[in-house]
């Protein structure tokens, strides 16, 4: 079963919002075998937003449209929906009554609120129980068109709720299995090399796709049919093969964030986690909190980014600082030591490096970051070397922070 | 003068990567006058690529493709543009010597690299100076087509360094201009009404767009004509109408993230900073380090996950946390008095929240986050409340802790 996704907005052409529903959507329709075949970004715009919905009702069963549903004069989904449809808008009283819940001792009621009320005659209006914008849910010729809002929470909780059980309810779907394994120590050309035999000789029903992150290639086995346990023993056939060939390479068999990974090492085990963080600057203790239920193996960090925070409050001496310099294998020794003893953890992870643009040297490059682990009494490091920029300099360490710990711990 | 991008790759449509690349395109082609009209996601098939690149030829002048010049098998945009543009892909020696430039001493050489030397024979060349893919620039009928590899950073280099030079000095293109203005304390459908008169009086060039964010409005001004001193002052004479309305609920006339606005702020004042955070888990610090430069002013933070880490490290007293609780704002204030002594700065900000989406109790429900800022002795306090779901509860809470701290030193 095929769907196409439209999005709406002049945000996403100018580029001052980035459209993170369409990946999100695309996973989670993946999953009851329904499969995306083209994104479409359009601008508020009723001749385009008619020609991109009339092209997708033609090429896939299943549209989905997000955005354009706001109180405000720029937003003009409904209408062109109403247009395209041959419908009109009319006051729905469950929906004004849902403005009005939703809106309850925030702000007041006034005329824009009260046009969200009004929702296309010829549809089948779907509730939106955490926004003011109503879901509409179109049927022409056995195809279906369903317009949701495009803040993403709203979005989400439409679609997971309401969408994807109504529309697995209406289409027969096939079976699509996916398993992601992570590969770490090769360069994508390298891989592929060694994968060439093994992945020339795969059955129809499997795909191979190489996906590569900073310092990881994603390595996505895809199959489709009509009998999943088919389809299963094909994808585990074929998953015993490369996991023969990769051996040890393989970093996981799961496309979980490392994130999550690391907290359910930590909870099996017991074990509590600090970090030290120089130049990463709290990137890896966001990572760590944004899993829920972090608390249970997460105490804190002491973001060290100024030398003088890294003796007084990590421990790191002056002699090393002097000797070594910052960044050094000694110092970030010291600094996951420091986490250790000041945070009282069994674990910590700590970074030390040149995030760029500038500050690097001859002898320390804009890019070099040295990185420890500790469990316990055991310590490893590692220093990472190349100038990705940045933003990438920081993800890649973090990535590496994490990786580091995993490895030590399991 | 209308662009389309078409991003090419199955991980896309999957969602196994969010597109970025095309929200950056969007922005740095609307700076030279170049509107992005509509953004299309296809997968690695050759019929769809084929069908897209020829949609999007009709219906603009400029077609920028990313993705899919990998070394993989996977990857089949080469051979697909060749087949589109009647054109063969021949052995490029130029492009042969970036791949072994690029790849020296990192990998060794191998058929699949080798490949991407081979590039279509009737089309402008273009060396990427940070990837082994090359460009290619074709053109049909007075339209241009260029094919970028997809990696974030090889794509911007080459857009910013050759690309779009090279678009401007084909194209004539119409002057943009936008002014942003990022609005606090209203709700969006409440400011559309104060707004309104003045929106229907707005001269044919100008357009508003309404994009909202987690605690507040960025309202965005857009005018457009083929004389750029015509169009500034349209923009300019209707911004004085915009500013005589909103006054001081516009916090700011660019679109400038706020950790760079902060940023600025202290270095200007020569003022230091710290944080000390609990619900955001250093998703604050990982903002105001994501700034280059930002050690200038950037101390450091402690992360007091725990309990005991806010008494130890920050502080905090046993008697605050046991009668007033972690969430409170007895203990924001003592937090942000602690990482300024521990951490020895002019200015901190402190949270501490239910992130959720456990954890909550009726008195202190999921989302609760008290805010402090502190300047010197001045300290300010805030109460975030209403529950969003875990990370946009830590992505406000960090939004309106700088903002915070923004009003209090400014």
């Amino acid at each position: 079963m095929f769907a196409e996704i439209i999005t709406i907005g002049d945000e996403l052409l100018i580029g001052q919002v980035t459209d993170t529903n369409s990946a999100w959507m695309g996973r989670e329709l993946n999953k009851v075998g329904i499969e995306v075949i083209r994104v479409v970004s359009v601008r508020d715009r009723a001749d385009e937003i008619i020609e991109a919905v009339d092209a997708s009702m033609k090429r896939a069963n299943i549209v989905l449209v997000t955005g354009g549903l706001g109180p405000t004069k720029d937003d003009i989904t409904k209408q062109t929906l109403c247009k395209y449809f041959g419908t009109r808008l009319i006051f729905s009283e469950a929906v004004f009554e849902n403005v009005k819940r939703v809106l309850a001792g925030k702000i007041p009621m006034n005329a824009l609120n009260k046009s969200q009320a009004m929702v296309p005659e010829d549809c089948i209006v779907i509730n939106n129980r955490v926004g003011s914008a109503s879901v509409s849910w179109f049927e022409k010729d056995g195809k279906v068109l369903v317009s949701m809002p495009g803040v993403p929470q709203e979005m989400t909780t439409v679609m997971s709720e309401e969408v994807i059980p109504r529309l697995c309810a209406k289409f027969r779907t096939d079976a699509i299995v996916h398993r992601t394994f992570t590969v770490q120590n090769y360069p994508e050309s390298v891989l592929a090399e060694k994968l060439e035999s093994w992945e020339m000789a795969l059955p129809a029903c499997l795909k191979l796709a190489y996906l590569p992150k900073p310092g990881l290639i994603r390595l996505r086995l895809t199959g489709r049919g009509q009998n999943r346990s088919e389809v299963e023993a094909c994808v585990n056939t074929e998953s015993a093969k490369l996991e023969a060939i990769l051996g040890e390479d393989i970093l996981d068999e799961e496309d979980t964030p490392i994130e999550i990974l690391i907290g359910e090492l930590l909870k099996k085990k017991n074990l509590t986690l600090s970090t030290a963080e120089s130049c990463t600057g709290g990137s890896i203790a966001a990572r760590i909190t944004s899993v829920a239920g972090s608390s249970e193996y997460f105490k804190g960090s002491i973001i060290a980014y100024a030398n003088e925070v890294k003796t007084e409050l990590l421990g790191v001496s002056m002699e090393t600082l002097e000797k070594r310099g910052a960044v050094s294998e000694e110092t970030v020794i010291e600094m996951v030591k420091g986490a250790m003893k000041a945070l009282k953890t069994d674990c910590a992870v700590a970074t030390s490096g040149i995030a760029g643009p500038s500050g690097g040297t001859e002898e320390k490059p804009v890019g070099t970051v040295w990185i420890a682990a500790a469990y316990k009494s055991e310590i490893c490091t590692m220093k990472q070397e190349t100038n990705r920029g940045r933003e990438m300099n920081v993800e890649r360490a973090s990535n590496n922070a994490l990786l580091l710990l995993r490895k030590l711990v399991k």
